[in-house]
């Protein structure tokens, strides 16, 4: 690292803009004639409309990877022809939505030959994720690829080996098609850095697609890729997978391998960054899950606890919902409410019990959690900053500006006694209430304005308590008649207003309504089970 | 806490004088013509001596905790006279050792005779620790008793609830018999403390019987109890164990819960203190853990990880056994190095394969577990002493001048981080080599002179890797005539010189020799299977 410090930060930049524009293939960019109109917000069906993509390539992309290793299981589809169709809609979506860092066509391609011999042979697929294309954030580290985890300083920075994940992936046969950008420094709630830029979502261009698992969230919506494979460390995944209407699970710390990731502030473990799935759907996410946890990780790296993917036989007859319907800090938006309140009531009248969840020490836990991620003042991050002398992104700016001062270590060993106090109670309620999920929003809003938001404390909390959390598309998008603004509504606090002044409906037109659903610690097999029967109810 | 701030220490530590005194069945002490002569060193045979206890007596205090349950299954023995038994010789050995801190003698018989009832009444044994006598380190909270985890500051801590592993042992039929000393500040590797005093080593009474569970050890030496419960942070269950010549296991982190246990500088999670046992056999040490996690403590405890106790089913017919003469640093002393040399032959004897563990950075994890465990510049500890203004014990004093300086958070994560990377190098190294476990030596002695012991890096290097480790006695002990100091011996550092010239056979007359076992992380359960057959190998 830091070999090239002659070298100005817009050069080091300029050479990661390379290898995404080099690792494109142009013949299946749309032509200029094609393009969307400039004013065009939704693109979710430029791929279908531009008639570039065969029926067959519109049906494959538009499976999930379930089907497809099911169609290619059966010898329907071919991994090569898999493949292609992938490329050719990400490529349209790179085109739109600028979601990815780097294309790996070729190895994609070459892999997905190996695969059809291998099943031609054989007769049996290679795995349970059996050609099944699928994208990485930035910072998953890929052997002989620079890993800059959305730092131009770290674009000397060359991954020695795949991060463990990537080869876990690849041993259940999964092809790795691209890397998705991701925000400066990691820490926005957004996409955006002085590499590859800014990502967009494709239900809204207007719209931010999250962050930091941004470009998984947009890949994802467009159908780049069948899964992702994304980060969390304060809502990184759910957010992303909230604001672009797909799948999203942040893991119970653990579970996950982390070998081969990249980022500033390593060895912060008062709060666990976690790896973990963006899909398609409930059973994508758990093929993901146990088709690593299947090889036991966990003898090879042991920072895993050796906790299999438990098979859940049956969920309960009787399951308890407790509905979070707000934080008591900031009231979620009208479309977000009617969400809830849908669900609310579907679950009842199907025979589910429902009781309300009452926010517990809300602000002590965000207070924490800001606490826990800047206890060095930030400095893990500026420095890496610094070295290249890049400018900071608005938000970097903002994220660093709240928390310049230090932490003691006793201080930090204070809030870890705490945190633990608070995980026991938080549990602890759910036992005594017989509560075994918690169903609330990701986010005070659908997806805002592109680099403007701020509000973590819907998914942080469960950070801080390391509980796992899926979040999931209800169906719904905003509605420009239902979800009226209530211009009289009076804000509890600054952020509360703040929040409030984001919501106006044409503002957020096609954005999709996702909701979180939380399980207890290590729950992660239960958690899905009882997703899929919410899900089923909530949309029928 | 701290509403009796105008007494003064002396007063404050007199109080729990004489919580310990006033615990203590007078009727079971030894009369004054039965007290061993004032010269003597060796009290392990004074209950026989004494023809204080009946033969069953001696053979019921005699017995491991598996035997005792089988007789009480077969109804041979009644909960009751197993109960008094113990009761009869914890008296003696109070007596001789000064070991415990609180009996809770009528507590204990009043569930002895509900075991018995049930049994009369069922034919059934209460649980798998039925009727079983255990006594537990006095931080580990008891309802409604002073918990002051050694510092006269917390004699006005009353524990609101029984820690959770009481709860679990009760639950399994266990009988809580006494609680038991530890050092000021649970930090030496002795056990000395301000309010009731010093606990000496029944082996030999010059001796120290280790720290920080040092009362444990004591107990567990001289069969006052049939099991005991222990922490360990950098080696508080091994060093007694070894000391004592009885059985101690630092288990996995978040296999054993916590709740309940007081002590300064909880929150400091770079370096995991875990609970465990101390035994009188590996088969007891498996009851233990079987006993509790039987009972899925993560239900209750959610930062306990949900791995259940798995049973092994066989030991691989070849076991690989790296063997650990010396750590590099610190020559161990010749009865070690003997005991060593002997468990070799054996081991490729009996067709063992036998490596040799070269150590790896054990200066550098060394120096990080001192900077973890005082990351504060010991200002936790500092603070609960001050609060009372008791002197300090010297080794206290020694400890805490060691390190003054607190680190920064960063530094902190930096070392995190480290830590992560050797724990991966040491975990690679071993499965490279098919490695199922390390033996080598727990300390670089048998134990030393009362107040003296201060070299830890045997056992801390587990502690921060978060391997577990088993310390077993080898049945040997220290040799007069073979077991000759080493005149000409040139010290590597100033460390290795203080601690060889702690060194002469004369002043370690009869002390039992221990050693380490140390298994991969989590793998705790084979880790005492290996045990197992290595343990019958090296007593044949």
């Amino acid at each position: 690292m830091g070999f090239n410090t002659t070298e100005g930060w817009e050069v080091k930049a300029a050479r990661g803009k390379k290898i995404q524009q080099d690792s494109i293939q142009k013949q299946w960019l749309l032509p200029e004639d094609k393009l969307p109109a400039k004013n065009r917000l939704n693109v979710l069906d430029v791929p279908k409309e531009s008639g570039l993509l065969s029926s067959t390539e519109l049906s494959i992309t538009e499976s999930t990877a379930t089907k497809l290793v099911e169609a290619m299981a059966a010898g329907t589809w071919t991994a090569e022809e898999v493949t292609i169709a992938f490329l050719k809609r990400a490529t349209i979506g790179q085109q739109l939505l600028n979601f990815a860092t780097e294309f790996m066509s070729e190895a994609a391609i070459a892999r997905a030959k190996e695969l059809d011999a291998s099943f031609r042979d054989t007769g049996k697929i290679s795995g349970p994720l059996h050609g099944v294309p699928i994208s990485c954030k930035e910072h998953i580290g890929f052997k002989g690829r620079v890993c800059n985890a959305g730092f131009v300083s770290w674009m000397d920075f060359v991954s020695p080996d795949d991060a463990y994940v990537v080869q876990l992936l690849r041993n259940a046969g999964a092809i790795m098609l691209v890397r998705t950008n991701e925000p400066q420094s990691l820490m926005h709630m957004d996409t955006s850095n002085n590499i590859t830029g800014i990502t967009l979502n494709p239900h809204n261009l207007a719209l931010s697609p999250g962050g930091s698992s941004g470009g998984e969230g947009a890949a994802l919506a467009f159908k780049c890729t069948a899964l992702g494979v994304g980060t969390d460390m304060g809502g990184s995944i759910r957010l992303p997978a909230a604001f672009n209407g797909v799948y999203g699970l942040r893991t119970t710390a653990g579970r996950v391998s982390g070998i081969g990731i990249k980022a500033a502030g390593l060895g912060q473990e008062s709060m666990h960054g976690v790896l973990g799935p963006l899909a398609h759907s409930i059973d994508d996410i758990d093929l993901f899950m146990k088709s690593i946890l299947d090889q036991k990780p966990w003898v090879v790296d042991p920072s895993l606890v050796p906790v299999p993917w438990r098979p859940v036989d049956a969920v309960p007859s009787k399951i308890t919902v407790a509905m979070l319907a707000d934080d008591g800090i900031v009231t979620p938006h009208p479309p977000i409410t009617r969400a809830l309140k849908v669900a609310k009531e579907k679950l009842v009248a199907a025979g589910v019990k429902v009781v309300d969840w009452k926010p517990y020490e809300t602000e002590k836990i965000a207070t924490m959690a800001g606490k826990f991620l800047f206890a060095d003042g930030g400095r893990s991050h500026r420095e890496v900053l610094e070295e290249s002398k890049e400018p900071l992104r608005p938000l970097t700016e903002w994220v660093l500006s709240r928390y310049p001062d230090p932490m003691t270590v006793y201080e930090n060993w204070g809030l870890n006694y705490d945190r633990e106090v608070l995980k026991g109670t938080y549990h602890h309620i759910m036992q005594q209430a017989g509560i075994d999920v918690i169903l609330g929003p990701a986010y005070p809003g659908t997806s805002d304005q592109n680099g403007t938001p701020t509000y973590f404390l819907y998914t942080i909390v469960w950070s801080v308590l390391d509980f796992p959390a899926l979040v999931f598309p209800t169906g719904l998008k905003v509605d420009q008649i239902v979800d009226v603004a209530d211009f009289t509504y009076k804000p509890r606090n600054e952020m509360d207003g703040e929040e409030h002044a984001k919501y106006a409906p044409e503002k957020h037109v096609d954005a999709p309504i996702g909701l979180q659903l939380v399980g207890k610690r290590f729950h992660d097999e239960e958690l899905l089970a009882i997703a899929q029967v919410i899900e089923k109810i909530i949309k029928n």
